[in-house]
């Protein structure tokens, strides 16, 4: 945790924040923080500074924050992710909000096992919670916004090309493609397959809608390895 | 697996091998494979191409090898690696292979917790095997080398300057130095820090060596995660 992430009801003034629960243990475990001592902190969705702890017990913590800082900018990119296997989605969200994604769209595909929409990962607390945690390793407060598209051609046909607007739109596929480009400026589309990749009529269906194949070389990569290397290369 | 790795044991004869365990059953409960299909096949350290499956039972299978093809090319890349937690150093082995490190230095720093270096994944059979993951992940059959270098001052004085060679030396740092190049032709000698990042002493010892310090931007990113993105972007 590089930085304490604090929510409104937090707040018991204006500059007073009480903490308890996973925050606190944090505080007493790992950073051994003691009444004085400053941390890094945030106000979710909301400006970056310093807190200076009043006091910390067992039970809680006061402190009193002072907030006047922006939270890094986003990149500005939109990333279109086939619903991957739970374990690891839950680490591609922690990764797409440390790399400061803006918004990722959860899509179905073919190849997406119908178990994996199942996953209590799914559920909107949890979406959160590793959300956050990917925002407190980077230091930033602004949560990816985050939407769940359960049929693709539906998405593909009648809402994509709307939210693609002026972005360059990409779809990532082994093949004989031209490479990814690099260091992009401007917005960015992105769209990333299942394990296994996308089918032929998935790519097709893409690209209709106005993205262009892009490969990122002979190696194939798990989906945790392609997401951050993409960012990466594009951002 | 994309990529059945074989070993010279598996051999019954030139073009003939044996398989059991942990091969045999991805074969069987992953790919359903049947006598008569033909799987991607790699020698470890040697050629690349396809086995038929002339027999397949609960204990064994027998396949038809024909070995033409050359592994992919390794990046031209030596990873100075701060041993990291157990559970990230096996998933960071697994990505190197993937991505095509082609030599990886472990080395201690002060930030790394002792406990780190008691884990049986350091254990020469868990390397290989990690490694082995992401060169199935990838199709590659040459495993990175890896070295283990459990004094850093002695490391870095002694033999850093040599190794470094004639490769354009880097050290990830985050700070107010350039950004890290992208796409660098020719050889890169890499290194990364530790969760929390290398001391002030250790960064200057680095650079004494050879390496420049750069940086990846303002989100802390964890190690694993600044792994895939810098090779991403050297690459």
């Amino acid at each position: 945790m590089n930085l304490l992430l604090l929510d409104e009801p937090d707040f018991v003034s204006a500059d007073r924040v009480l903490l308890r629960g996973r925050r606190l243990q944090h505080m007493r475990e790992i950073h051994q923080a003691n009444p004085g001592d400053s941390l890094r902190v945030g106000l979710i969705g909301g400006l970056m500074g310093s807190g200076r702890i009043l006091s910390l017990t067992a039970q809680q913590a006061e402190l009193e924050v002072s907030l006047d800082q922006p939270p890094p900018p986003k990149l500005p990119l939109t990333l279109l992710l086939a619903m991957p296997r739970p374990k690891m989605f839950r680490r591609i969200l922690q990764h797409c909000a440390t790399l400061g994604v803006a918004q990722i769209v959860l899509l179905n595909s073919y190849r997406v096992e119908k178990s994996f929409w199942q996953t209590p990962f799914l559920q909107p607390d949890s979406i959160r919670e590793n959300l956050l945690l990917g925002l407190e390793q980077a230091r930033d407060t602004v949560l990816p916004e985050l939407h769940i598209e359960k049929r693709f051609k539906p998405f593909v046909e009648d809402r994509l090309p709307e939210l693609l607007g002026d972005s360059l739109g990409l779809v990532a596929h082994p093949g004989d493609y031209p490479p990814c480009p690099r260091a992009v400026d401007g917005a960015v589309t992105l769209a990333i397959g299942p394990e296994g990749g996308w089918i032929a009529y998935e790519v097709d269906k893409l690209i209709e809608a106005g993205l262009q194949p892009v490969q990122l070389g002979e190696r194939i990569l798990r989906v945790e390895t392609a997401v951050t290397a993409l960012l990466a290369r594009l951002g």
